[in-house]
């Protein structure tokens, strides 16, 4: 049989994988996927990378979903170790970093993203880590236990990764100090909630210092990161994990003619078609998504996305019609066992695109107050002052604060007045709840204060 | 200063007390409340009995959110062990118990439910109880610890409090068997699901007999309950726990000429406002509620519609304007470790209602499947066949099972399909779901079984 047809999926994790799998299953032998991955592993969860590197998960086949081997047999032609050097669209071929011209009918461009390296005195010394791929952790692992064992780290930000990161840190045994140039970690949260995020870290043993610009880094004589010159001094880093944030790795999209939005991300339409590019997909970390709620182009690189949009871009190369419904920003994650989650607009988020809200923040229980085990959480809800919509909630606590976030999601993803959001039909049994949900209860501390 | 107008409320539980203390709280001296309770306790969780009985929780006053005293420090004038006989609407008098008349200006009726007897013989012997008020938590409780400490327990009925009944049994070390007429206990689930709870409680100990009736009880001399005479043979028991749901107790409101439904609920307005009486207000367990999916009356006693309707119609008794937006049949518990959960309809509910549903049925992990401490979870989901929305989900499964349903009642709250449910922005994070959550696991399946 020869195949009608060729896709060339440049990426080989969440978006590009999900889209060869996707369309494969489809089309069948009409349909020759070829897809170049520049790492070693396929199908990878980037996400539990702070996990495995802190020795709560075995190996790191534990962190591939399909190897490399598993795509082969269903038929997918995956190539390791290679990158796409040049897209020409015109002519429709890729050039490879392995020197091959590989010609394609259709394209699937799915490179994700890369940490941001600051361009600071020192930064290529040894030992400076982003913690983006599974290659970026096996480096982390293998100083961890090289000849020459690290007792000091220092995580440059304090988003997602960079909390995680510093936890991983802290669990494997080393002095960790993670800086910030914001008033606290976890700006994504309003300042009360993240000022919890900061006690529990520090309640771990990191230092966490805020407010804090990184100058310069030290290296000892054989090239090493031994030091990290901040506004609060000089701090011993063994190790250093740079974790601000990440960039799309657009640039051999944007050189072929492809159209980016103002983050470096990939634009495509709903489809994940690429603007004006028939047969050119994108998806993942290296687009740009629709935020519902800001009507706007965002960058937000979450696996979750890159599944959703990789499958999308999957039954488009199939001829299926299928369109990704944009995000809200929701997000979550866990510093020990204190559980950190948040959707849609902060206040400030809702200051900073002009939308004049109202917002409450209440203190309840996980579970019914005399029901053993109950512990306290803290929730902050926001509303449009005007029309009393739910915009945005984020919720700081244990047991239970991770899954409530999903309410709120849903909550936006359909409008939904704070109002009506208290009257809603939400589960409630005394081990679970108290009898007006904590989301129901910040929703009328704000409906109060809207009054 | 002398109030001029008087609200009278019949029943001093959530209903009734979330009225009193929102009209009371609003209209302060201006309105004078009186609230006959006819048992010993104000404000109680009656969720919670089972978990006491069960020895979770330390005392009956934990169970109680606000005391007689402290309804009295607010204002409210509360008779205990006082019962309303009768309800004079023309002239505005509530007869009591007590023999004294009161009169009202308005009348808030919250006299709940209570626990179905079945006419059967023997059915009056004595340690056969429901389990609805705290004082019947207090005669268990009694019975447990009394001179004839009892061995063996039989629960007849296995929906919520009887599988929590017999739990709470089983943990108090009596030799346990829960009787159900259906195929399985906890019938709001479909088969599938139930027999996961079925399974749970045979493992915790209790002797699960399904489709078995019960004929007839006997006593020993004294005229204790000694045993069960079901369609399985004689069961001993020391106690007997009914379980076979709960009635409206509406009689002394029907009687006073107002409008009951089918099952024996009072109609109310969304106001809650008795229909087609000004200023005569119900909520709680004593009325019907608005099935959302169904589009009809259903009798639904759960403590959270209780105290939305009561604060609903406290809102109106002010003169404040707000409605109660109806049910969707959310509901959670738990046996042992395994949490159950259900919003919307099942299939069977579909079935009954004439609507052409197409359903799935996955397994999946409650974390990442790689991460520490990933169990197995199952999600049934069911949809409309033509329109595709999502028209209801059951989970069952161990940490984050029960939480989640909240998800799917919020997209049956408003109208979801499943192919939108699968691509909504829920929060994903390794230790709390995997990648493509279970519900958009679920719903995943629901769609392709559309197609």
């Amino acid at each position: 049989v020869t195949a009608s047809e060729r896709l060339v999926v440049i990426g080989g994790d969440a978006a590009g994988m999900s889209a060869a799998s996707t369309a494969k299953k489809l089309r069948g032998d009409a349909l020759d996927v070829v897809a170049l991955e520049r790492g070693d592993w396929t199908s990878y969860s980037a996400c539990g990378i702070p996990y495995w590197v802190a020795g709560d998960i075995g190996s790191v086949h534990d962190l591939v979903a399909r190897s490399a081997h598993e795509h082969r047999d269903m038929g997918i032609g995956v190539r390791l170790r290679t990158e796409a050097v040049e897209i020409d669209l015109d002519s429709g071929h890729v050039q490879t970093s392995a020197g091959e011209r590989i010609g394609f009918d259709q394209l699937m461009i799915a490179t994700g993203a890369e940490p941001i390296r600051p361009d600071l005195p020192g930064i290529d010394a040894e030992g400076i880590l982003g913690i983006q791929t599974l290659g970026d952790g096996e480096r982390f692992l293998a100083q961890l236990t090289g000849r020459r064992k690290p007792r000091s780290a220092v995580v440059v930000g304090g988003g997602y990764i960079g909390v995680e990161m510093a936890e991983a840190c802290v669990r494997r045994g080393l002095r960790t100090t993670l800086v910030d140039m914001a008033v606290q970690p976890m700006r994504s949260l309003d300042p009360e909630l993240g000022a919890q995020v900061a006690d529990a870290m520090r309640g771990m043993g990191i230092d966490v210092r805020t407010q804090v610009g990184v100058h310069e880094f030290l290296a000892d004589d054989s090239g090493a990161v031994r030091a990290v010159v901040t506004d609060s001094g000089e701090l011993p880093a063994d190790v250093v994990v740079l974790a601000l944030g990440v960039r799309p790795r657009s640039e051999v999209a944007r050189q072929a003619g492809l159209r980016v939005g103002i983050s470096g991300g990939l634009r495509t339409s709903a489809d994940m078609s690429c603007d004006g590019h028939v047969g050119i997909w994108a998806a993942g970390d290296v687009v740009e998504s629709w935020d519902r709620l800001r009507q706007k182009w965002v960058h937000v690189p979450l696996g979750t996305h890159a599944n959703k949009q990789g499958r999308i871009a999957g039954l488009g190369i199939a001829g299926e019609r299928a369109r990704f419904q944009g995000v809200l920003g929701t997000a979550v994650t866990k510093v020990c066992d204190l559980e950190i989650a948040r959707t849609g607009l902060s206040e400030a988020d809702a200051a900073a695109e002009g939308i004049e809200v109202v917002a409450a923040t209440i203190e309840t229980t996980t579970r019914a107050g005399y029901y053993p085990g109950a512990t306290t959480m803290t929730v902050k809800m926001v509303a449009d002052r005007r029309t009393r919509r739910m915009l945005g909630a984020q919720i700081v606590g244990r047991e239970g604060a991770a899954h409530r976030i999903d309410t709120c999601a849903m909550a936006l993803w359909n409008p939904t007045t704070v109002d009506e959001l208290v009257l809603t039909d939400l589960a409630y049994a005394p081990p679970f709840s108290s009898v007006w949900d904590p989301v129901q209860v910040a929703a009328r501390a704000v409906a109060a204060a809207l009054d």
